[in-house]
Parts: structure tokens; sequence; C-alpha cells
């Protein structure tokens, strides 16, 4: 059995502080995003957890191994080094879906997104360590078949990024309704799926439903571990053997 | 009529170096995938242009008024501090999606995405000063109708995102189809077009369409200028009046 | 008794590879030199560890609570993400200098700084977790008397610099000659020193030298704990206690 | 004659914010500092400038080529990303110490440098472009002579730091009080002098002065331009000069 700890990151009141005075800059807001991104990517990292960028002004980390003082220490940095404020809430469930859904309320009790007074929250609760185990975090790592000699050396690039979205979007859909996993585009023809205890099976069937509804073809590399970092990397290395066998699911469950 | 100078980056031989000798962590290529990103927004954006992440590895820049020496620039700046570089293919028309299809040609001529040997191109040809106009850049920005009633505040945050999704994915495709327009999601729920000679009756037909398609109610400010930077704050100015006003699509040319 | 664990980090082969084959542009090798300076801040730091840019392409880190594993993660988060790569060598002991000369001697040890083929060094023995004490790390940290009122508000920025300049090198060499502490400039008017077991009256000698020898007015406070961190922030609240006093030496060694 | 424009950027109001409500961490701070500096760098970079970090609260830049409405896009980009905000003030002048001091009187006219309600003043004139000519910036660039063979490769790195600090704190207050030249350390062993119209022998007794004052041996190349780019980049090539031919200074003005 998995058991995802899932964390909503959301800066606060964001959307109007874009605005006021007056709008600012593009080039400054997509720098802002990109690097706080980026800075919590390495804030989760080195604490072997994994965040997503999703919307930029809402992030979904998986945060296995984080504590309570570990949220609060990386909100502490993002008000020391940003013009926002970021507020975090954290739950917890064999369902990746369901973790995020508490997750969200628990922070939408706090108030709006967008309600000046909801300021740095932090809440929930994170998993014990003496009760963490080798299979609480799956990750799967799709990519796109021969995505390079399909589509980027062949059409306009725009065309290409349809392909790869179009597939993306279908994917993202069908894992969360038929599995209650949260898919996540990480750049390039790569996807990165939050899963519960998926087989087999299942997967092959996501990757069947890309197929028929947008004629895209994926593989996937899948890893389970204690850490979404460890998970993350046996992830990579299944989907290295798919590359080397051709095969379009492989798990690398190892250490699990 | 438009005259849109668009850029395509790519970053070379990009996937095979994120698997070698063995697969990089995950955290370190967001990190530097976005940073890159960023970077890229402050040497476009400081010389009046505009960057869309994309696909992270591939790159679209609409960058009216960089000279082919500032191109070079940027990708000497990419080479001195980064450990992959990147190159760069400039292309120009009246329709977006046709300068970009020059651009990746003119690339895909150089050598394959994955091809070692292709290392830091930098083709084509930039608009003469003395060719530009006013009226040279037409950028649109959308955004969703009260996002964060509608979704933020009410659904889990990846409801959220697969609405956000599915109507970015839907406004792209057709965009790109009956327009030749491209259309980029920026983050929150807002998406920047770079559009060819487009009027009213155009932006409420991709409006009504994406509403029709898949039930995401968009507004859009559309500006135009010499340059982008310009060009895409006429356009938030226009956004904030159909904020005001209640309208659906808002024209912001006062300068063009 | 102390026990500093001291990293050095030396970038490979640096000198070379800024003129090669022609110089880099200033601009660019600034940026680089800070923003890994400021990602090495976030990995040691996030791990407890304080680091300091000294020289930029050399650079000295109090890594106490760091294993070698975490030294081998750092340095793979720099492969990653940088044109360059840096070599780290570790030692410890009660003398913050000779901790440091160990270090350097290892990896000297291992070639010069500007030969090509030494690369990514990794040596050195860290702390094992059970002979960690509250006691180990010793930080102060120095400012100048009213530095706002004395100079920024009254010379001209340079002089100011100039001031606190020779104020700092005083200090430096006298630390490092009477008691083997290892002091640093980290902005401002602030100094932070990496200390042995150090007395108050130890400190208000090397205050009252520092008047003497260069006419500049110190006040410092003295923090100590099990980690950098930790120490480093008594060292900031002792400090923030001189200037609610008056005094020139306050210690807070609560947790010690 | 040159002619050079110097911009003093002062951090409003930091010591205060540094410590308010409590101390900040100091892992935060030096990645804000070390960060806005890098930014800084390609902000005033991109347009041809130079910045150095001096004191990281206030950083002196040379920034021939930047109009009043560049430095308020520089003011505003900070805003939009950071924590603090910024105060420019730039001069122009023969002497680059008296420009330096007409920038500060003009920011110290304003208020204090932790005056609560000055912020984000940007004052003073620049050149303008019908005035600029090829010798208006001349920079010299500064290193020590076989550092790596005299220093890094056989002592510890903190003596080695010693050393070259020593240097550099000579060699700037001796620059400063003969020449009226800005001097800064920018990494390793390399520092960067603003300067006046100097010629051979004025650099060669200032180099012949810091070797009997502190016995450190140094070489320079010196260069000159409209630009600080362009300046500094024939002063590197100067300095290569140095190296292959063994001379103590050198000069490129061959675009002068």
């Amino acid at each position: 059995m998995t058991n995802t700890q899932v964390t909503l990151i959301q800066i606060d009141n964001y959307g109007p502080w874009t605005v006021t005075p007056e709008p600012r800059r593009e080039v400054d807001l997509q720098t802002l995003q990109s690097r706080l991104y980026a800075d919590l990517s390495q804030l989760f990292g080195n604490r072997d957890g994994y965040i997503f960028f999703s919307r930029f002004d809402n992030m979904i980390a998986v945060s296995n191994g984080l504590s309570v003082e570990d949220h609060a220490r990386i909100q502490e940095s993002v008000r020391n080094r940003y013009p926002v404020t970021v507020s975090l809430s954290v739950a917890t469930g064999t369902s990746p879906i369901q973790a995020l859904e508490d997750a969200t309320s628990q922070l939408q009790d706090a108030g709006s997104a967008q309600d000046k007074t909801r300021k740095e929250i932090l809440r929930g609760r994170t998993i014990d360590e003496q009760f963490r185990t080798e299979t609480d975090v799956q990750l799967a790592h799709f990519d796109v078949n021969d995505a390079t000699g399909q589509y980027t050396d062949r059409l306009n690039e725009f065309d290409t990024f349809i392909n790869i979205e179009q597939g993306y979007a279908e994917l993202m859909r069908y894992m969360r309704e038929e599995n209650g996993a949260l898919s996540f585009f990480v750049g390039g023809d790569n996807i990165i799926a939050v899963c519960p205890d998926m087989d087999e099976a299942a997967y092959q069937d996501a990757i069947d439903h890309v197929r028929e509804a947008v004629n895209v073809e994926l593989k996937v590399g899948v890893g389970r571990a204690r850490s979404p970092q460890d998970a993350g990397m046996a992830a990579k290395h299944a989907l290295e053997t798919c590359r080397a066998t051709g095969s379009a699911v492989e798990f690398d469950f190892e250490n699990a």
C-alpha cells in the first residue's frame, strides 16, 4: 500500500498582487514564478521531496519525509527572499487525489486564495517517522516514444508542443479519473505521475487510452520507495529499461 | 499588418544529456530548466522581448527589436553559465505560425535536436530597424472568468488544474488552426497568445469555442505595439478594462 | 571544547576556464560566481551548515552535521547545474585554522587547483553523529558601531567601504594569528568568525586591537551550538543584546 | 579624458529589515544579497554596464550608456522580485571618486540609509548620448602573479585569502588616495579598478607600492572604451598580453 504525503503550496493573494497598483511586467512575473519554483525544487528536493509547478501560483509537492517543521522553514525561507508569501497545507493517504483533496480543503477553510488577511497558513499532519515504509511512494515517469524523431525534428515546434500537450491533457485526466493519480508535465516529452498502488495492467490501460484518444504513444517506468527522491530515481531507471528493451511498462521496486 | 519576429530556442542534445552517464536527479533538472527559462526571460525581456517556456527544452520567443548580435550574446551568456548550450533560430512574418515554421525548418536543416555535433546554431534574419512599425506585434492576454471563485476556492487543486489545462489545450489548438496564433499558458489562469492581425470577432469566436468545447469561460485583452514588451503591457491594461466593465474582449491599440 | 568541521570548496581549474578560449565576459563570471555561492548557501544551509564566499573560486564552509554523503550530493548538484565542477575537502578539529589547514592539504595532495585532470575530488572525514556535542561550533557575529551614522550617511560610499574593509582586514588577520579563528565579511558592516573556544577577554582584546590599529569600533555577539545554524542564530541574538545594552561583547550559550 | 558615469545602489532600510521582527537566518540573507547582486550584474551588464558588490547592501556601478529610464526599469525589476527595494543615484565626472561623491551626496540629501520613509529614490543625471566618447571609461584589471603557485597550492586557503585580501586593501586605498580610482575585488585574485585618465607610470607606481607595503606582486591590463563592457573586455585582453609577455602593465586602447 502507498501512503503519499501531499503538500499544496499556494502563493498568498497572488492574483491581486500582480496587478497592484497596476499590472506588473510579465517578464518579472515569469522570472519570479520560475525562480520560486526552482527554489522550492531545491528546498523540497534537498529533503528528498518532489515538487511540481502545475499552475506556478499553486504548486503540488510529494513531501514524504518532510516534517511540519521542515515545512515551516521552507515557508520562512520564501518570506525572507521574495516579495510574496506562501501558504502550505499537507495531508496524507493511500490515494494521492484524496490526500490533495484534504490538503486543499484545509487551506480553503482558512480563507480564500485572494483573501488579503489569509497569509502564511501552515496546516496538516505529516507521517510519523515510525510509520513510514519502503512502499509509501509510487512514482511513474512517462515519456513519448521517439518524440525527437516523430515530432521535434519533423514538425514546427508549436505543433510538436500541441501533440505533447494533448497527450498530457488526456493522460492527466484519465489517470486522475481512473486511478486518483496526479500527473504533471515536467518538460520535453516527460510526465511524472504520483500514483496509488497501480499494477502493470493499469499503466498499460492508461497508455492504450492515450494512444486511442489522441494518437500519442507513451511508455512508462515505475518506481516505489520510502522517499519521493528514491521512487523518482527508480522510475527513471525503469524507464531506461523500457528504452533498452522496447517494453511499454517497467517496474523498479528493488528497494521496495 | 503584424510582422512578428519569432525565435526558437532549443537546448542542444538535451535528452541524452539528462540520462548520461545515468539519469540525473529530477530536482536538479527542474532547477536547471526553470532557471534557464528565468534567465532567458530576463535576457529577452531586458531587450523588450517575450519568451515562453512551452516545453522548457524548446522555448519560443517573440523577439521584435532584438538583432542577430543580441541573439549571439544571449547564446554566449547561456554557454558561460550553464552545463548545456542552446541553438537559436529566428524568422519573421505576418503569421506567427509561419514564422515559427520557418525558424524551426532552419534549425532542423542544421541537424537533429539530438545530434551531438550540432551545437550552438544561430540562424535567420531579424527585422531591420527601418522596417519596424507600431503594429508589428499583437499580443492577447486571456484569463479565466472568476477562476478563484469558480475553481481555486472550491475544487481540489488538481481538479482546478485540469479545468484550466483543458481550457488551455482547447484554446491553443483552436487559435493555431483558425488563426495561426501561438498561445502559451503562463501560470495561474493566464494565457498569452502571439497573434496575427485578428479582430474582435475572431477573439470572440475563440472564446465561444472554448466555452462550448470544454465549458471554460475566458476573456481577453489585446495589445499592439512595436515591441512585445509594449504590446504585452497594453494587453494587460485591456484585460483590466475587461475586469472593470465585464466585457469579454478589449483592445488597447492607443500607441499602435 | 569546540570541534569545528570545516569544508574547503574549490572550483576545479577555474582560472584557465575563465580565459578559454578567450576571456569570458565579467558580467557572466560575476553572475556565475555569486549564484554558485547562493546555491551553496542553500545546499549547506538547508543542512544547518554555513558557507562563506571568501574568494568565490575557493569557499569555506562550517559543515558540522553534514555527512560525506551530503557533500557528495552537493558536488553532484553543482555538476548538474553549472558549467564548472567543484572539489570538496573536509576536516575537523578544535582549532578552525588547523581544520582548514588539514582540509587544504588533502586537496593539495590530490593535485594543483589548475590541474586539468584533478576534478571533483571529495576527501576527508566528518564527525560521527555520536561524537557531536552542543559545544562543537562557536560563531561570533561582529558589526561596526553605528556604521550608518558614522559612515554610510556621512562619507561617500567608497570611503565608507574603505573603512569597513580596513577594519575587516585587520580583524581577520588578528583573529587568525591570535586565535586561529576564521573571519569573513558577510556584507554591510557584518563579519562572522568561526572560532575556537574563546572567552570574553579574547573578544575584547580583538575589538581593542582593531580600534587601535585602524580606528574602527566593533561589537560582537557570540553563539555556541551543535550546528552552525544554531550557533549563528545565537550569535545574532547576542549581538541584539549588545545593541540593546551598549555592551561590546555578549554570549548566548543557553543551548550549549 | 575619461567621463565616468557612476551609480550608487543602496538597499532601502536594509539593516533594520534584517533583524525585524527578529534576526533573519544568515543563509537566507546571504542568498538574497548574492542573488540581488547577480541580478543587478545582468540588469546593468545587459546594458553594457558593470556593477561591483562592494558591501552588498551598497553596490557601485559604472553605468555609462544607461539612461535614467534604464535605471528606473532596474529599480522596478528589483521591486517586483525581492522583498526589499533599492534607491539609485547617478553622477558623472572625470574623476570616479568625485562622481561617486556626488552620487552619494544626492542620496544622503534624500534621507538616511535607515530612514523608513526614504524609499526608491532615483536621482541624478546621465551623459547624453551625443556627448559620449570612445575614451569615457577606463578600467584596469589587476591580478596577482602566479597566485595559484605562490598561494593556493601552498598555503591553507585562509592564509591565501589573507594575502590576497591585504593586497586588495592596500591597492584600494592607494588607488583612491593617489588617483581617485575605485578598486573592487571580484573573486579569485582579481581586482577591477574604475580609473580616471591614468598613464603607465601611475599603474606601475601602484603596483610598486603594493609590493613594498604588503609584498603582493600584481600586474594589470588597462582598457578604454565608450562602454564599461568594452573597456572591461579590452582590459582583460591587455592582461592576457601581460601573461604572455611577462610585462607588468599593458594597455589595450585600440578602439579608443
